[in-house]
């Protein structure tokens, strides 16, 4: 998909440059996750995952143990798979993919982020660099959603992508519990619910007991 | 689908209906509208569209003539279609499904939002209506970019939806500037671009020139 062939210019620089990088991340939408939706139709993109988990920061605040912006953290989970544009999305299961993970991304995260005014893009690369150290609250808050609505997902689909095997390997539970050992702390009651969820998993075999 | 054959309890019933209404909200993935992708691929859904125009409001500011609370605006864009999922998309230059749209719509909010918890069903009440009346300054930023992102998408896909007929109807050029007329008081820098994108949709046939 070639932009310039169909962009009509505002003759404005940071108009122009904003109308870009909105037809560049619409490229979201084709970014597929392993998670099947929660009707089974297909896999999700990026562009819907996205949408999905800033939804659940409006509702899921009192479930926090610490003070959280949820605001703020609406704006990071909006932005913090847009790498991934260039990047790809990287199986959370994928421990070959995870080696260059962090490369791969800074990368992509220089080359779309650029594509906008200055300030702008330092401010997107903020939020992304925020939402990738996992330190402050409203940070731990969005990782815990973002680890949250696949997770949920996967119940919701009688575990479609533990089930399947990738790189050869089933999932185990001791692997989604590492992967939602960030609730544990911050989420404790949704934790709770997570691993009443895991015990039925590995009972219904959609998780290896390991 | 069935949410509930699904559905794992957490015993607590104020999580359980968050989770119930985050299943069901997933149901936006297949609200499917008459944009096209910029991509071209296919028709963007109700999910990829609320996500790209909350991304949108955090980079378009600069163009409001008014002070905007940009993640108050980010909040209403977020939730101002969820009523689709029942109530369907209503598209733009459909003036019969325009006539019963406001009754479908609220009946939507009211079966979706009682999913939820009562202070939380009218906070998002109170997010879609403010956004519905557009008298604001954060809902008038909202609807202004709910409607450039669409008119955008149409710019870089030829006219897709314009030229495309439904009810035995083509689009003309007096319908869409009437749709983007609120661009004209309140981003009358981005209305600029798009009287021009129009000029170039009636040159190209996009769009009939009545």
């Amino acid at each position: 998909m070639d932009i310039d062939k169909y962009f009509i210019s505002s003759g404005n620089l940071r108009l122009d440059s904003q109308l870009r990088f909105t037809a560049e991340i619409d490229k979201m939408t084709s970014v597929y996750r392993k998670t099947l939706l929660i009707d089974r139709s297909r896999c999700e993109n990026d562009a819907e995952h996205s949408w999905h988990i800033a939804v659940m920061a409006l509702l899921f605040e009192e479930h926090a143990v610490e003070k959280v912006d949820i605001r703020h953290a609406v704006e990071m989970l909006l932005v913090h798979d847009l790498v991934e544009i260039y990047a790809g999305d990287t199986f959370a299961y994928d421990t070959e993919g995870y080696k260059d993970k962090a490369d791969r991304e800074s990368q992509a995260a220089d080359k779309l982020f650029s594509m906008l005014p200055p300030e702008q893009s330092s401010m997107i690369r903020a939020l992304w660099e925020e939402f990738e150290a996992r330190r402050s609250a409203d940070a731990r808050y969005a990782d815990c959603l973002d680890k949250l609505q696949p997770f949920f997902h996967n119940i919701m689909t009688e575990g479609h992508t533990w089930r399947n095997t990738y790189s050869g390997k089933r999932t185990t539970r001791k692997q989604v519990a590492a992967r939602m050992a960030c609730l544990e702390d911050f989420m404790p009651e949704i934790h709770r619910w997570a691993v009443k969820a895991m015990d039925t998993a590995v009972e219904k075999g959609w998780l290896l007991d390991q």
